[in-house]
């Protein structure tokens, strides 16, 4: 029997907020995870995560079974201890990595065959292999492996692709060993609302603990992405976890929050603040424009990181105009302190039924960014 | 008047433990100072340098007033506030970097023309000129401005050059307008003990706060650096700090304590840990060995340190040859924790007269390593 155990404490319209209990304890929904790709938080520290509120960390399958491997994480007692981070992770699959980063890649019923990015060193992942793998992480969530089309593609080659992922999904489901752990199935099928149902249709007649919505934010308009959450939730049980894969903007988070997703996980928050962009109460900040130079104010004075605690405008952009290391840790660690701030809000606003309000606030903070506020809602 | 006090509360032959009273705060002396070049300690933040019980954090006088300049940090108030440190600083004047960075120099009777390495910037530094940028960023302790010859230069250039680094250092000790801040004259004269004499001789009679032992660690052998050491610490006063600059192995420190040195700085712990190489109880370790990929065991098991407790060096290991930026903190972090561990392990040998049996124990820990066991010992 599974461990996990999802309860809804509150909804406000198609919004919920509630408790996903795992392996390594229980989490509250809606969720971000932060992305933890080779089992670290990049800049960060599992000590600044728990201090931010983190619940649970994401990892990747492909990444880690390339390097250090998965003898390496087996011989250090599984890939909690491996990392220092006893609370819940999720690990995806890599079917996304794969199509993105492994060259060589030739796609077979059975998997996939390809050569590590890093060395060239060849694989062959095949749905059972990669349960496996997940299964020795010891990973609270693991993910199905998936097969991932680039945004683009005609109809029947999406179609094609994805069965071929929902028969893998059966595989998956077929080669977990361990009941403790959650296995989560994944919806593919593109911008096409009859493949996505067919998709969601095959993966709940396989019961996960779960359900992503995978194959969104890959290229397609931000209309195309609400549009799709929203049918998948529609299709989705309500009495389990809907996950949106890579997703996104605090507006993302917010509008697909709205259709009914639980959890998010998005580079975003950590590679804007290696890159200088932050989020603040007042909308996105550019720390490397001059006219913070003299800036003796915090990035956010409504913040109570400890990024906006301690230093100006003026040091941060010295900083990171200097290329200092200690930069890209401070602006990461104001940014995930944001994502997980702005969760905190939106769980509270679900429980007080004032979700509407907190999402028309944010609008007008985040309004007339990356194309999102002439898009349509889709609630 | 000055607040500068500096007390002697315990010696043990010539190595001596004290106390040194500043504008920001008292520091306990022998005190290693972590390099913060542009207002940083590279990856780590004031939280850590606090918890790695740092009392006096050191920057640069050329690097600072290339980038950000003087006015961002009088604009936000003054170096302790513009870093968020607000415990001791002490500022180098930035002689050493104009010789070692910037480009197109020429040196006058008055001071040195430069470009700066950055973006070609043309400045022109003079001994009253650093005085007065290190008194505005407001540091504890300021040095003045001197020339650095490149080791191996000709006797008589070395008397040229160390000959006008006094006359800078007496318009230096002239143009000082603030009493509250200290300010530490620099011994240059290269490995001529009759040049290191007379440079003695000449700082002393300006009467500084402190005294820097200067030219050092440029390429000269280890012997003729220790013997240099050894030298200025009989010439310069016992009631005065006596500074070694840029200096060195955890041997060094304890070589150099033996002979009455009270201050050092060195980039060593933090370019080391950013480089994968790092000191434990046992020697020094480098990370990136493949024999430590399944070992669950952390850096140092006699270790304190965050990275110590939390980490195995498989773990560290994967997170280096990943390139994780982490990795880099990390390892900074411990070999800080290291190296302020010393310093504690060799203030209270000193106050409980076991200071040279501290010494054998880390001689027989770093035997053999950079050609310092076969070096005579100077005291």
């Amino acid at each position: 029997m599974t461990q996990a155990r999802f309860c809804i404490t509150a909804d406000d319209g198609a919004a919920r907020t509630g408790q996903l209990t795992l392996a390594h304890g229980t989490v509250t929904t809606p969720l971000f995870m932060p992305v933890g790709t080779l089992g670290t938080v990049k800049t960060l520290v599992p000590a600044d995560l728990d201090q931010l509120g983190a619940e649970i960390m994401l990892a990747n399958t492909y990444h880690l079974a390339l390097r250090p491997g998965v003898e390496t994480i087996a011989a250090c007692g599984g890939l909690h201890r491996f990392c220092s981070w006893p609370k819940p992770i999720l690990t995806d699959s890599g079917g996304f990595q794969i199509y993105s980063l492994a060259p060589l890649r030739r796609i077979k019923e059975t998997g996939v065959a390809f050569c590590s990015h890093i060395d060239g060193h060849k694989f062959f992942f095949t749905p059972q292999k990669v349960t496996q793998l997940q299964e020795t992480f010891g990973s609270d969530i693991h993910m199905v492996f998936d097969e991932c089309p680039p945004y683009g593609e005609a109809k029947p080659d999406v179609a094609r692709s994805m069965r071929r992922s929902m028969r893998w999904a059966e595989a998956a489901r077929a080669a977990r060993q361990n009941q403790t752990l959650c296995q989560f199935g994944i919806v593919q099928g593109g911008v096409y609302d009859d493949l996505r149902r067919e998709s969601c249709q095959r993966l709940c007649e396989l019961d996960f603990e779960g359900y992503a919505i995978g194959g969104v934010a890959v290229g397609e308009t931000v209309a195309a992405m609400r549009h799709v959450t929203a049918l998948c939730c529609e299709l989705l049980p309500a009495s389990r976890p809907r996950y949106l894969m890579g997703v996104g903007t605090p507006l993302d988070l917010l509008a697909s929050v709205a259709c009914g997703v639980d959890m998010f996980d998005c580079v975003m928050p950590t590679r804007n603040g290696r890159n200088g962009t932050v989020f603040t109460s007042t909308g996105r900040v550019n720390i490397k424009n001059t006219q913070h130079r003299h800036n003796d104010a915090p990035l956010d004075a409504r913040c109570s990181c400890y990024t906006c605690r301690t230093f100006s405008r003026a040091f941060l952009r010295h900083l990171f105009k200097s290329g200092e290391i200690t930069a890209r840790r401070l602006l990461s660690l104001h940014n995930l302190h944001f994502y997980f701030n702005l969760m905190r809000k939106i769980r509270t606003a679900i429980a007080e039924q004032s979700f509407a309000q907190l999402w028309a606030e944010q609008r007008s903070v985040f309004a007339g960014e990356k194309n999102l506020a002439q898009q349509p809602d889709f609630v």
